[in-house]
């Protein structure tokens, strides 16, 4: 395992469990969500006390989700409820990225969205005029579980008449406590068939967009920074792209016999969250 | 254009307009409906004319199409108040071929159907347990205007618990009177992209599978038929796949400036199916 350099947490920094020492010495930490903190609504065991354990030490955390499904302050209140005290600030989600991705590319634009009310919601409070019709400069597409035919066929509509796309994330599936369900990927899929038109820009993991934001909140560059996720596509191959240190955890998606970790060679493969913590 | 062997029409066969010379002498002659013989619920002028002047003089006719949101019944019943009398038999349906294709892969396996009623019920009539959850041996993906998520989901878990993929048709759209509408392509790419599994096998034109059908039903072989239809990809392709005259009509949904047009290089051009009698 590179970056060896262990440091002991600050003990008497008023918090338990935060005694053991940190793995890797880097100042700025992210950390993929679902399948890496929590499982569904379970707390991944350990996940607490290492970032407990990180912060006492003066690391700087941040939590970084493909999924559009929830706003940063669902998730905030979501891993305060789990024990890990946190902000709206220190999370960042594909839906505020694309928000603000598209700001800087056509701002205020009539938007179509296939997503779900929270990123309909986000683009709206980033000043875009979010349409049911295909009367719009942009397609949005995201995971979303109301996906049917009738936005397929706007998205279509809205393509022919001139409308570009763009996507929260890449992912196949996401994992749920009873399983994988499909995720974004399908509906890129499906317009992008339909359409013949590709989608221009991905703004989630393992885009370098998603990047930029997480490492500006957590006022960092790649290589002082780690991150820590459970899926190699997304997580890892971005850290690997982009100069950071990586950590592929087994808890999530990955299986320990996945022939794809040795190609895509995470830095560290640990079990899962609380071994960052010897 | 090549087999220019003309020969005059029967006149005295009691029918109206069935005097002109046909351009070509083939045996058998396969016709794409949508584009082709009518657009939307309006016939392409002539279409009755060219179909009845065939008819006099020996030939054998049959319809086909990629299309599997009605049944053979439907077909005849339209195309017969279009002018056109015509029986069930001589209509071939992707539905109908993917059932009795299916029916040599695995007779009476339970089926998850992506696809409307007819085809449901076609599967049904072909001795299949369609069911509507994932306990099942193949997913049937087909052009399906109720597509949504939960079908989507259906597909990734019945084929995380081992399902095969067939579809119907390859289309990424469908021409309407009030323009394109998404086709089984988005379907398709769809359940694709979540599973990671490939669909096996599409029933529908180019493949060789309902050209089979439809040379049987004829009587002929691939050398003595003619397909005329409006689409490159799928009539014009499968004709020059597998031997038969192509005749591209320009009715339908190719542009006159398609570039597509000089490489896939169809044996005529015609503005419509009215031209193939002099």
């Amino acid at each position: 395992m590179p970056h060896d350099s262990t440091m002991r947490t600050g003990e008497g920094h008023g918090r338990a469990g935060v005694t053991g020492k940190i793995r890797l010495s880097q100042r700025g930490w992210l950390f993929d969500l679902d399948g890496t903190i929590y499982l569904g609504d379970s707390l991944i065991p350990g996940a607490d006390a290492t970032i407990a354990a990180l912060r006492a030490a003066g690391r700087r955390v941040a939590f970084l989700s493909n999924k559009p499904l929830q706003t940063r302050e669902d998730y905030a209140r979501k891993l305060t409820g789990l024990g890990i005290p946190t902000g709206p600030d220190e999370v960042i989600t594909s839906s505020l990225v694309l928000a603000r991705h598209l700001v800087t590319l056509d701002p205020g634009a009539p938007v179509f969205v296939i997503g779900e009310p929270p990123l309909i919601a986000e683009l709206a409070a980033h000043g875009f005029e979010t349409r049911a019709d295909h009367r719009v400069r942009w397609v949005v597409i995201a995971f979303d579980r109301t996906f049917d035919y009738a936005k397929l066929n706007t998205a279509l509509q809205a393509v022919r008449a001139g409308a570009r796309l763009i996507a929260t994330n890449p992912d196949r599936t996401c994992p749920t406590p009873e399983g994988e369900i499909p995720d974004c990927a399908g509906m890129i899929a499906a317009v992008e068939a339909v359409t013949g038109q590709a989608v221009e820009v991905v703004v989630g993991k393992p885009s370098s967009i998603i990047l930029d934001v997480a490492l500006r909140t957590l006022g960092v560059t790649a290589g002082e920074c780690v991150i820590v996720g459970d899926r190699l596509e997304t997580d890892i191959v971005m850290g690997r792209c982009y100069g950071l240190t990586t950590v592929l955890v087994l808890s999530g998606i990955t299986r320990p016999d996945d022939p794809r970790i040795a190609e895509i060679h995470p830095d560290a493969v640990l079990p899962s969250i609380r071994e960052l913590i010897k």
